[in-house]
């Protein structure tokens, strides 16, 4: 019996469909789940299929040709150590086990580490796109062994999405780069989000616009620069109806928001690192903040907003609107690649900046046609330190800025919360300040710690005698 | 030969200071310095002291009273649990070892663990006040057995910073419940620091006050509700000159911060608590910003800022921002003790908030008159879910609620980074908001991921199908 060309452990959504899909383009797959009820249902509904099912680890490794591919996408953590370990009695040297799960990234570079050792390949592969993508097309971010990603390669591109001809899976750098670049994409998402809520705050709470008017207007702008999946969703979401009350869904749904890791890890790492990634923060913190459903109401009933009301032009309103949220998209983007940037430093990573921004045009949440313009900017300088420094990004942002600022002190007079728009705008004017009051931070510091501070005028490390003798 | 009452191991600035205070005290001390030149060099500096220099662990260990006392006063990390292992040996049951410097609150939380399964007891004590602090009376968090705490207590108290008459120590809660309220402390003044900074980019760079005028308006304040270390600091800074080139210290200084690891720690934290503390983190990622000098210096000649001219009352502006700086402030501790309230129940402590802020009036960094107001917040009602919801701040809040708003917007509109006070505003706004459009976000998360949702008019879990079958 021939042997088939990968595996792929644990059925769930996305493991079930990325069986499916490498099978559609013409891989031979075979596939091992924990409880065989999911394997057993699986070739039962798809029984024409190229996929040959086996219940044990042993059957599974056997099954497979050398060197082996398996696809891993079982709940990370440990669950994944736990799978690997019953993997490793049955698998030879050179062979390669795949993560595709969303696994933390110092996980993989131990388990890269591990394995190594062993002999084995390890690739950790960010796989975004959620069940439709697994099926149709995710966006494939792999990170290990350049060589076992090579083997891998041809099933990879055929399964991930396609933007322009070209697959949205490119080699992302050695051991935990691929989930790293995952992670900062989801950080991201949470960005674009809540930047998203916080425009659909304004328009509803300064303007006060329906539902229907949101719609046509989400549309619209999804036809312009802000062109995305999540714009695309967005409108789509504003005209859909509860079947039960006949109520609009989004004004049925409460507005209390759980986070799964990735997010929080993003902005966990950028501290680490000492990055400022200010906005994707706040949408971190901002789904924390809504979650304290009860609080809020408790205080809304505690503690006053202003009484303001809102006299501008409504059309210049929206219009202000549109530019803010894509300035501020920019500048959480901007955080989001410095972070990237960073973290290729610190752990060795060769990333290459164009090109991940290329694989997330297609397959992944983030999808956007301004995917193109940081490819670009990567393009036009592969070293450039912020893409806020990008030409094509610095027009924006110049020519969007008085918006930005319109929009946010309109929020401010009015009361509505704009964190992530707020972040981004004071992230734009912190990174631009030639000088920022850091060296008043400093004194305080040398003051009462002796920490030394750094001159304008000269090099070296200091410390004043700030407490004279006569105090 | 009596043995000694406690024994200080590490003779660096704080530990140091921390053995010559107990000694004032009437306490005798044993000494041991890993390299003995730093013990020797204490001993002919204060010979008339009572304390002992001891120069192997066995003889350290061997001056001291049972149950033996020991303070540790190294560097976090892995030189504690180093010092801990040579130690072991030596002591007896019973023992009481004390970890004195600024770790990790998941270390402290281990090593009471492994050490308490040994039969020792473990405190991990935040010592806040930095050199002069230790010397003349710090801020002592201590955490661990509440027994031993007992033994150790009349040394705690005794050379700890003393308000009104009390002790500016009390005991926490179990094993790292001291080292985690010391991190929180430390994540409050990186947001104190932050805030006070803005203040200053504000009376600077909107209205020119000189350094001159800087000193006297910080004076001021620090007479009125602001009263507090840092602003009496601050006033001083301002005042101090340069003796090589005569110009102000505080222009002379590099505005580039350097952070150390409690604040980053502080919000890492939160992110795993899910509590929002974006003040406390704008604080850490503004000192991150404020590093990239280079950066910024050519960001300046490339992004633009508004050419906006500030046309209101100078003096209503200097009093609107005091104000604004209270507000934020009080939003700011607000976060931190949301975030203690949130451990306690992650980790188990029976925290008393009212008492930790009596314990910040005196010795560190934070201390300030207004740590009285949380106590009484807290004496009034010790499950308050926040502070902002506390009659003396709810009265603040609403009062100084438009200077914030007119200090914030007035920031924005002329360009001026605000990240501190202005997620301050944000966090106000959203906590008070009964209606944040995270319904929308909640609509996403379902459409492209089936997340699920709550709903408003029902209790249950809930799907939409979003995607009709005509697409």
């Amino acid at each position: 019996m021939d042997k088939q060309q990968i595996g792929v452990i644990g059925l769930g959504v996305m493991g079930k469909n990325l069986a499916l899909n490498i099978e559609s383009r013409g891989f031979s797959v075979s596939v091992y789940n924990r409880n065989r009820i999911k394997t057993d249902a699986l070739l039962i509904a798809e029984k024409q299929k190229n996929i040959l099912g086996t219940y044990s680890i042993e059957e599974f490794v056997n099954s497979l040709e050398t060197p082996r591919k398996i696809l891993i996408m079982i709940k990370a953590g440990k669950p994944v150590d736990d799978a690997i370990e019953k993997i490793i009695p049955y698998i030879s040297k050179g062979d390669i086990l795949i993560d595709g799960g969303n696994s933390f990234f110092m996980d993989t570079i131990r388990r890269n580490k591990q394995l190594e050792a062993l002999g084995f390949n390890f690739i950790g592969a960010g796989v975004s796109g959620g069940e439709e993508g697994a099926l149709k097309g995710p966006s494939i971010m792999p990170g290990g062994q350049i060589d076992a990603y090579k083997m891998v390669e041809p099933i990879f591109t055929a399964i991930a999405a396609k933007v322009d001809g070209q697959p949205c899976c490119t080699y992302i750098g050695a051991n935990g780069a691929g989930h790293y670049v995952k992670m900062v994409h989801n950080g991201i998402e949470y960005a674009d989000m809540q930047l998203i809520c916080e425009a659909y705050a304004l328009l509803k709470g300064v303007i006060g616009l329906s539902n229907e008017q949101l719609h046509d207007i989400f549309m619209e702008w999804n036809s312009g620069e802000l062109d995305s999946y999540l714009m695309e969703i967005t409108s789509e979401i504003f005209a859909q109806k509860d079947n039960e009350t006949g109520g609009y869904m989004v004004d049925i749904i409460l507005d209390s928001a759980g986070q799964k890791g990735t997010g929080k890890w993003t902005s966990q790492s950028a501290l680490d690192l000492a990055v400022p990634i200010p906005t994707i923060t706040e949408a971190v913190f901002s789904r924390c903040i809504s979650a304290l459903k009860d609080e809020r109401t408790l205080a809304s009933n505690i503690l006053k907003g202003p009484d303001t009301v809102f006299e501008g032009d409504i059309n210049e309103f929206i219009e202000s609107v549109r530019r803010a949220l894509y300035a501020s998209k920019i500048c959480s983007y901007a955080q989001g690649f410095a972070l990237m940037k960073a973290a290729a430093v610190e752990y060795n990573w060769e990333l290459e900046y164009g090109k991940i921004a290329k694989i997330f045009r297609g397959g992944c949440i983030i999808r956007a046609q301004f995917l193109n313009k940081i490819n670009d900017a990567y393009e036009n300088d592969a070293n450039i330190k912020n893409l806020m420094l990008d030409s094509y990004f610095v027009d924006i942002l110049n020519s969007y800025g008085k918006d930005l600022r319109y929009v946010v002190s309109t929020a401010v007079n009015l009361g509505i919360p704009v964190p992530g728009i707020s972040s981004a705008l004071m992230y734009y004017d912190s990174y631009r300040s030639a000088n920022l009051p850091a060296n008043l931070l400093q004194a305080q510091r040398d003051y009462f710690g002796a920490h030394t501070f750094e001159r304008t005028d000269k090099e070296g490390i200091f410390h004043h005698e700030w407490v004279t003798d006569n105090k």
